[in-house]
């Protein structure tokens, strides 16, 4: 089984493999009338990128994208849009080892076990560069809902937290970690580049916040905004866990400690917390809509691990290659692009049934 | 919007709200000639049942379901199977003040800012009562992995953890709190009634494991198997956060310590560990499936909170009536009929394209 | 495999057998604040009730809707949408015959292979008895789309077709045949006597119009307005044609009399011709919508046929028991209710992604 | 609105218009392990590749189709497969006309009541272009489906059909217009020809036919096979009429005519006529699959037809540039692919749901 495509009525649908000639996404059910380009997309696959710095792999990739359709004029036509990203640093090296024994923490058995046999080459398409496709489509979900800004960040590397009362978003954009809090980012540095010089990996956690979202959004039950969401960031390559607002802290309140409680407000309620990241019910509040996700450590590691072969033999491996040390930081514009394409899906479903 | 839907080959719809005439489910693409019959469904809504402790709801609904279609001399015949449960004990109350005003952490607002207006009377389509339709189905789920064995339990309570070293799962039958350990559940009767006393409410965690599940169900992304179970359980109410395997916890480990490591087994390989709860790049491992569920505290509380009325205005609210001092301790028969819903799902899914 | 569910964001899921308790549909994603009752839907089920002439099947059901959910105050919340309708006259008669030997033209050889076995009682899944269901879904959606006027009127039965010149819509509601042709009326009269009482059947061809429809409803390709109505019309039992505006016809005229011109109008073009039936590029003109449907005679007759047993052997077969001499008859508010069902999707769809 | 997926387990998207630089599928759920080249789908893209004839559109288009992803060591990995094909011939001509004006019988004006605007440049998203994506996808379909033959053929134009005594279906491949009858063939020339030099178009009715479909493919109901076929089938650009077996005409025959009588067989029963067309109760019962297709004459001609402009003023327009003058000859391998994509989606949801 094999499902590629994502959302209800803004859809998208990701192609490619790590070593394959290009990847892309084709997005159905956009709006017409979008003023579009391709610069529009680039910078989000810019932050992307991998080799901006040490901390993350060293592979080098321009992730040029282009739009090959659904665009007239400078605005979208209504049709789908399909954008590529060419794979240009695919580095011809030798295979053979990962070919025939599993990567402990990888996908390998498991497609093996599925499919019968996987493209090993980068880790085919369970490779996270499959993630550069879904960026593209981040920045066309974010020209349907310009009423929302969407900033994410990380707030947690390899068990070190930020401190809330250090957070400044504009930081972010002065380390390589995405990191809100400086004095974190100095500590995470450490870290980090520990963790690359053992040939080690460490986890992260994702923070992500949408601001601007209206009251309404979502449904009761099966598509509820929180499902929607926790789908969408499951489907993130290493992620292992999602929480909407309080998450987990919010089985330890009490109801007093965890009701938001309301006054009245100059457009719609005013609230006095927001236990509930902004989802009641399965349906927006107008508040910030707030997510919690969990990137466990990259798998790929210099230590050799037990493992067997596709034979079924007693083996051991050693993941060479180039490979983020914490794949979690640019876990970031993955993050906040699959809040847009998810937001993009809820508003025009808004619209469809309730409008 | 409103989808009311969970499934891909194995659907099921449920309909209903707490105070309507009934609720019900239709299971459609169950596979034909499968022995059931209404007593194989009947134990799974007892156990999710109200009022059969002080620690639950007082609502007394004998909740005995009825198949109305897709049954042919005692087997699934292909066709879609209709469950039905009528509401019983639907006591008429005064819904004046609800109707009026938003109560602070429930869908009240939500739906209002979505709809224009709702269904009050005990919370109607956002009752926790829905879930009684999700367990029916969940039990028509169960004939169709019989190699799946499911077993979900409460891991804390208010904060209070079980000692792992204590886990007997023969135990949650023993306590009204599937506690499967002795102790704990002699704490959460002190923490739950003290709640249930003072009008308050505590949040819990919900653990379930899947055993027997074959290597290769699920799929490399959007279907991932985590993103399925993820979606799965955001769809329960008051459900605020989803691990699989070590979730959050893996965020903390390197790459070493997060590596499952494998040794030549008899069918498959042997793991030395589950950090991935069972699903890697996707795909089930053959190991067990783990996941954990955090629910909020109840909603309803007897604590006056302040909140604004349908029309803008400044108010208080009291939520009288009877409800659960702790939604997750229901929520475990809840958790495991998702978990049955995905994999049956997952296993037609796998035969389909892959068999 | 078995998909019960029609539509993308108005959709509806029908249960039930012919022989079983019940029928009903689960309608969801119907727009909130609509003002419904059962007494909106019961004309429909009235004019496709059997039994009211001798030229239809001779069961009598009172095909009583009830709404058990999603409706609050007189009006639609929002959430799924609950219509059931008791089957009362399932004779017991004798099934043995029909339990081992296969009736041509009917399902019951497909639904063998398919499912190992059947319920064979009164055609089981496959009976007519399941359009009762569609047509009261249909009757909602008929709310969502109080612009449009759909009728629909049998044009031909065994062959002979009706005179245009003699079109009175008035006169559908003066004869058992839902005939706008009186004089074709009387020849029918014979016809369909005749094929009665000699045990036979015959096919019919069903016309339908939807005037109202705005420009703009449908989508370019795999969601093509025709593809929706053909799909739509298709799932009807004994339907095996569709046409959209001169279908067939239209294969033998050229270009220049194929073309719908176009003239300034008040709102929109003027259209000087309808071929299109209203459909461009599978999208709306604003033009009547215009469908055709052949209906096959009735797979049930009294005439023996050659046909196999279960096991394979040489056997022949008679259907007794009480049938519809020409099952297109019933099929007017059937279709009827097909086409509110696209429509009001389509209506949320446009709303959704060009609003 | 928008939709540009077809399929449920096996699922192809397609993109790109007219004068793009490219159009495409993905095609995803494809089983794994599939042998598969280019050089596999390469001929049914020549066998609909425009400029072959005069009978067909000049442009020269060598439809050289790129298989992007979801293939390894030359068989399918289970992953989405994107198929490219690059527009080489978009002629820059001057289409200030066509951006004006709206032709009657296109899909100009539902596109601008339906979008605000469209990509007018050789009919952007509506251009018969767009089969050619499907039509490559339905050469990864036919992989799947190995047992199954498909052959597609003209069987009228212009109202003139082919004799059956004359079916011959080697034929097709010895004239330009997939014709099993030679002496039909003939006159099909002069008449298309004649079309084609007097600026005019003709319409045609092609016949599909699918042997070595099992017994058990499709649903009862909304995904009949019938079903699923109509709208296939009315997806295609032009098409206005889908028949099953006999279709229409079936409406003229009795019960007794309609009979497919079945005696024993060597595997399953022998059919004694195949009025069905292969599918009863919406499942397919083992016989050969018939549609028949009715596409009407190219909107495109020469003569001067009365219109309206975009901003409503009274108009004449003559469709210049390189047209079709019967698109329903193109048809034929594009029904062929449509029929090879249903089919393959059945087999897999069989196998899925009653394996």
């Amino acid at each position: 089984m094999s499902f590629n495509t994502f959302g209800r009525l803004f859809r998208f649908t990701t192609w490619g493999e790590s070593h394959g000639p290009a990847l892309g996404a084709v997005v159905d059910g956009c709006p017409p009338g979008l003023a579009i380009s391709e610069a529009d997309l680039q910078p989000f696959l810019d932050a992307r990128r991998p080799g901006q710095s040490k901390f993350t792999t060293q592979r080098q990739e321009p992730d040029q994208v282009r739009i090959l359709s659904g665009v007239f004029e400078g605005k979208t036509t209504g049709t789908p849009i399909s954008l590529m990203i060419e794979n240009v640093d695919q580095r011809s090296k030798d295979y053979s080892e990962v070919a025939v024994s599993y990567r402990p923490g990888h996908a390998d058995y498991a497609y093996d076990a599925k499919y019968g046999f996987r493209d090993y080459r980068g880790g085919g398409r369970s490779s996270a560069r499959e993630t550069a496709a879904r960026v593209a489509a981040g920045g066309v979900a974010r020209l349907v809902i310009p009423e929302v800004t969407i900033r994410a960040w990380v707030s947690e590397i390899g068990g070190d937290a930020i401190d809330e009362d250090n957070f400044d978003f504009a930081q972010i954009r002065e380390n390589p970690f995405f990191c809100p809090d400086a004095e974190a980012a100095k500590r995470w540095e450490k870290i980090v580049d520990e963790a690359r010089l053992a040939g080690s990996s460490v986890g992260a956690v994702v923070e992500c916040e949408a601001t601007g979202v209206p009251a309404g959004w979502g449904a009761p039950l099966y598509a509820k905004l929180d499902s929607e969401l926790a789908s969408a960031m499951m489907s993130i390559n290493a992620v292992k866990g999602v929480e909407i607002g309080d998450g987990f802290s919010a089985a330890r309140l009490t109801g007093e400690q965890n009701a938001d409680a309301m006054r009245p407000g100059n457009d719609g309620p005013s609230f006095l917390a927001n236990h509930a990241g902004g989802i009641a019910g399965g349906i927006s509040t107008g508040q910030p809509v707030r997510v919690r996700v969990a990137f466990k450590p990259t798998s790929s590691i210099l230590t050799p691990v037990e493992t067997i072969t596709r034979s079924g033999e007693a083996s051991e491996i050693r993941t060479k290659g180039r490979h983020d040390p914490c794949v979690g930081i640019r876990g970031v514009p993955v993050v906040e692009a699959m809040m847009a394409l998810v937001l993009a899906d809820q508003k025009l479903l808004q619209r469809g049934q309730c409008g």
